[in-house]
């Protein structure tokens, strides 16, 4: 008899968000059952030679002038294609480069002062072109280039560090058009804020608090081996005690560690392997679903007592139910599977 | 020349739940040209009677004995319908009323103590049926109509409040099946949680912190007329200062209140009214988009301290931009129409 069958509705509360989430079965068919109805990528190359471009994407090899100014590149061997990451401008930017910065007393006042705020739209909004291939998913790429997509954002994040007025840096990745990707090309981007932003104050908040009155670091330990999907030498991937979306993964560093930007080579490697698997498990199990996955690091310039407490981690997040009125309101989500169910689907799947 | 064009990008924080909104025009196109691409329901009485129930349909009169137990109904006049309202329990609820409520100690520790933690799933999930016809919208309904949808509210919400494990009940609508409504006939939810959900918790921290230095309650005024879009003479409707979705609305009491449950009857005909115009202006407006509205109040038993700076408001929230990794991650919305200009769209709209 399945695992699942002997479950009953449950709310439970995460150490990092602090956020209730209800588990209740009783609204879905078995967790095996729970497939995408969206795929996002339907047929990638369809109509295509293989590895041809796509006549109107300016994310392919050769339609470089098309695009936002290129920011660096990864090149390639020289046999290849002229390069194998590009890191651009975003040509819709949410946040203008060109804007003033906002003051540091004004940002710094602003922090402190409750109410009502505005500031100039000043900020950074770079695209990650994973790949010159039209037809490549970024897990179809070997660990090595999972693992230098890494090492690309981490180097853009350094550079964004630098910038005096840049709080914060979320990086991210849309696949699928329901999970927000206007282009199909493979590519993520990154945002760097002049503010930090509320999901960040609210973890660290979190983080602190259970660090203050337990004394540990909310993801140096997990409770159970049965959240446990996979382990490498550096990094744990766990459906999280508390996930707010059927299937969610987290991925955490086993050393204690803040920043994401500070990943070495070696790291990089071994987080690519754990990210290719874990997202080619997904697309399998869920029937290619529409995804987002974003790197929760500390905030720039944070006092060296937050960083026994901050503790950095990719979050996967398979896009499968829609969101309601309850969570808008509530800001509790309703996850009809248990991360123990979804982290055994998962740990048996061969992938 | 139009509002509009002169707009540069700029974030706002709000004052009810600390926010950060990236305020976006060079994104869009002209916020007039918005709409929704997937209209809630392209003909809700197609190929039937215009009255008739749909046969399929649990919710429309007569068919009362599939659904779950009925908690009360608010009957018509004798020579028409049996009812005009139903409240019933929910056939799948996500929160199960014959769990076991937890203990007073436990649920008490629970809230104080921070870290991982899981309760069972009890709780109360209700569904408000707003009409008997499976072709009328919540908006057709006269004032009077929409104003007895709300006393049925509030009614049951005091029911509700008895319970003592019930801390917070989340009343909420969800229109078209992409805002997450899986029945066709108007309707909307409650869900009354064993636990103050985090998005009550941190609205409640921001105004008690406004109030706290700037001694005042963040919805008792607001700023500027420009965001104004109708008032009543108890109610006020505006384009929130750091709306996170485009369009969306709040309907707020103008004079402090902490509770929407105790709402009386002349109220609630207000309410009503500006409701129902509300909800034509949008549909008419962005093409009858997907929508949910949320009603936020504070949570049962708060001490006396805390009613000075709690106000209670109804938020509707058109869904015409998809959530992507960005705002999952970061919390931080990104929205293309600014508020003054959705405001003054919406003001000039007959409807």
């Amino acid at each position: 008899m399945a695992a699942e069958a002997s479950r009953t509705s449950e709310a439970r509360r995460d150490a990092v968000f602090g956020r209730w989430v209800v588990f209740s079965p009783a609204r879905s068919r078995r967790p095996t059952d729970l497939k995408s109805h969206a795929p996002a990528n339907p047929s990638p190359g369809a109509g295509a030679a293989a590895g041809a471009p796509k006549p109107s994407c300016p994310f392919c090899q050769g339609r470089e002038s098309e695009c936002a100014p290129e920011i660096f590149r990864v090149p390639a061997p020289p046999d290849a294609s002229p390069w194998r990451i590009r890191v651009i401008e975003n040509l819709y930017p949410a946040l203008r480069r060109d804007a003033e910065p906002p003051a540091p007393e004004e940002a710094g006042e602003g922090e402190a002062t409750p109410g009502e705020r505005a500031v100039v739209g000043f900020g950074f909004h770079d695209v990650v072109i994973e790949t010159p291939r039209h037809d490549v998913r970024l897990w179809d790429l070997d660990a090595a280039g999972v693992g230098d997509v890494l090492l690309a954002y981490a180097r853009r994040v350094r550079q964004l560090m630098e910038h005096p007025a840049v709080k914060y840096v979320q990086v991210f990745k849309n696949h699928g058009a329901s999970a927000g990707a206007s282009m199909a090309h493979s590519h993520s981007q990154m945002l760097g804020t002049p503010f930090v932003p509320p999901s960040v104050t609210t973890r660290l908040n979190c983080m602190k608090e259970v660090f203050e009155r337990l004394g540990k670091c909310s993801l140096c330990e997990f409770q159970s081996k049965d959240i446990l999907v996979s382990e490498t030498h550096n990094f744990s991937a766990i459906v999280p005690f508390a996930a707010s979306y059927p299937f969610e993964i987290w991925i955490i560093p086993r050393q204690h560690s803040s920043y994401f930007h500070e990943i070495d080579k070696d790291m990089a490697l071994d987080l690519g392997s754990l990210l290719r698997t874990m997202l080619a498990k997904l697309s399998k199990q869920l029937n290619d679903p529409p995804f987002n996955f974003m790197i929760h690091s500390a905030p720039f310039g944070v006092s060296s007592s937050c960083l026994p407490y901050t503790h950095w981690f990719l979050q996967i997040v398979p896009q499968l139910s829609l969101i309601g009125g309850f969570e808008i309101g509530s800001g509790c989500y309703i996850n009809p599977v248990f991360p123990e169910d979804a982290a055994k689907i998962l740990r048996e799947l061969d992938c």
